[in-house]
């Protein structure tokens, strides 16, 4: 209990937040409909299953943003239109990071060969049915034979597209946000370096994957930091921070704790992709060893001696289930798991030490969301 | 001659206006180099060959933007600071629907296969290319076997992150623009507007070609008015309109002639693919044919007797340089090139008929802008 006087809360009701956030999306989105629709079927179709690409989100990323917001408003004096202002501005902020993991999500499946996400039918597979069904109903004659993966064709095609539409819609928002000039170049900055960071972190990782960048452990850390770390808790507390006008100091932590705990979340990612509860993540648990992914655990995986035992199967698009568990038991055995483990609570403790040191300019509240954000990281299984 | 007192000139010299938006291009691509070159070689060659994918472009788009907005700026009173405010504001948006086009044309080449552009390779190629000497270097070990085609598959993800990163950087830049909260909000509904028009023109592009709708000549007519009429000439002058606070009469007129030169400019474009001069276009002449690329040429030739003997090589992935030829003199004889012929110049003299009436709003500079336009669409040879 903190004897200050609070300033009324933005959201008074914080179960309410998920609702809010996804409320937000619908309204942004569907505001788009009938420009859609107007454009004909197609499009309307199109804009249909971007829209979808939305739903069934854990929705981390804007929630971790708005409670932030949360945190670091202050004011109690601050007249209600301003607290209406920074509320809708953070919602918009909020819809927009989810809207950016959407976008990436669609190229990241478009580039990995991806028809399904989060245990169903992606963008991707929908489109892909939808067309299949449709393509011999559309033949004008019986003349032109079609390539048979012309649907799946038109369906990454769609999802490159959609990301494009995605990333605008979140960029557009943010350009909007009118809170001050400074508060809007600032949410401008942070939004682009996250573009701009997610694309290299991706860049190395189709590198890696490509047998065209070497699989160096400093490599693969670079492309793990900078793939997830720098959007999916970096971002969301970079921009709480510029909506609040907090102190250089409080962006400086905040940004620190979203860079080392975004590491840990990518490397959990990566440990569950492999020997998380299938029913739970909703992903193909052989996809990452199939692909010849390269994460932090196989890069320790390689320094090992049970590696030459692993080399021969990793990376093969006709790797069976059986294998895939050959694999997930030599590279438990050979002490990459428990490394890989090691590495997440080592960050999650150096970000616990910087907390309980008092960091300058961060107000106990803005701690308390850290800390929050931290249990839910531990053990996590999702 | 004009008998009014005229504003001075904003770019006094118009000769130089190429070199002005080149260097804008520079200075904005280069201000990122620290920050791709911080994040190791991979992030800087990214970003090069993403710079690079901007040269040698003919810079329509933001040369028309700029002659639009000189022609339409008013206002001999105004300081010297706020007509170098307009000049600059100019500037980034001519920069920004330049680094829009390079975006959708490395998106296209994504979608297209295609790793030859303007006759040289693209950023796909040349990346592809690099990947392909460096693959053998990076492999850690002998067991991983590569699929061959990763290092082209390295690319063409390569790609897809280049257009994303052009496409916000054409937003932030839009975004940025202070002249006013009304004008900003301006900008970015019309950047937004054309991103959504040009994605879903590229969708039933793609659709077409894959045969997942059906090609009549109403959707390849709405494909193309939407996938290049969008952002090609209605973009620039949208954006010119907004720039200088056109009245609502001049913005619509601007609409209406962009909507109808840039279907003109895309029919061109369609024909010359096909029947252009390749020394000039530097595309190759049969790659359209092999594609099954639908346009309104291959519309109204199905529409002929002679498409029963088009039919069966249309489309057809091993068409040889002899069976291209007979093609296209299959379809110059079907009467199709005429009839398209006929399409541009009807919409050209539609342009023309309500330019020569005067329309209100329109300085008699714009006027000439547009003129001068037309005079190098008639009879356009690249």
């Amino acid at each position: 209990m903190r004897p200050e006087p609070m300033p009324p809360p933005l959201f008074p009701d914080p179960s309410g937040l998920p609702a809010l956030v996804t409320e937000r999306i619908s309204e942004v989105l569907g505001a788009r409909d009938g420009a859609f629709a107007r454009q004909g079927p197609d499009a309307a179709l199109l804009w249909q299953a971007t829209s979808e690409s939305l739903q069934g989100g854990k929705l981390l990323r804007p929630i971790l943003l708005l409670q932030m917001v949360e945190a670091l408003h202050t004011g109690p004096e601050a007249a209600e239109s301003e607290r209406a202002a920074l509320r809708s501005a953070a919602l918009d902020c909020a819809a927009a990071v989810e809207m950016l993991h959407a976008a990436f999500l669609l190229h990241d499946d478009v580039i990995d060969h991806d028809t399904t996400r989060r245990g169903r039918t992606n963008l991707i597979g929908v489109l892909a049915e939808a067309a299949g069904s449709d393509a011999a109903a559309a033949a004008p004659d019986g003349h032109e034979d079609r390539d048979p993966g012309a649907a799946l064709h038109w369906a990454r095609s769609a999802a490159i597209l959609a990301g494009d539409l995605l990333i605008a819609q979140a960029h557009g928002m943010i350009a909007r946000i009118d809170l001050s000039r400074q508060v809007r170049l600032d949410l401008l900055a942070h939004l682009e370096d996250a573009i701009e960071e997610t694309a290299i972190g991706e860049h190395l990782d189709v590198g890696l994957g490509a047998g065209v960048l070497a699989p160096t452990t400093q490599t693969i850390a670079r492309m793990t930091r900078l793939k997830t770390a720098a959007y999916t808790l970096e971002l969301p507390l970079r921009l709480a921070a510029a909506l609040t006008a907090a102190s250089p100091e409080a962006q400086a932590v905040l940004r620190g704790a979203g860079g080392r705990l975004g590491f840990a979340f990518q490397l959990q990612d990566d440990a569950l992709s492999l020997f998380g509860d299938v029913q739970e993540h909703g992903k193909d648990p052989d996809s990452d060893l199939r692909g010849g992914k390269q994460t932090a655990l196989i890069a320790h995986a390689r320094s090992t001696s049970a590696w030459e035992l692993i080399a021969p199967r990793f990376g093969a698009a006709d790797l069976t289930p059986a294998e895939g568990e050959e694999l997930r038991g030599l590279l438990q055995a050979s002490g990459a798991l428990d490394r890989v483990q090691e590495l997440i609570a080592d960050e999650i403790a150096a970000v616990r030490a910087l907390l309980a040191s008092g960091p300058e300019g961060l107000p106990p509240a803005a701690v308390q969301v850290l800390l929050d954000l931290i249990s839910r990281l531990d053990g996590r299984t999702r």
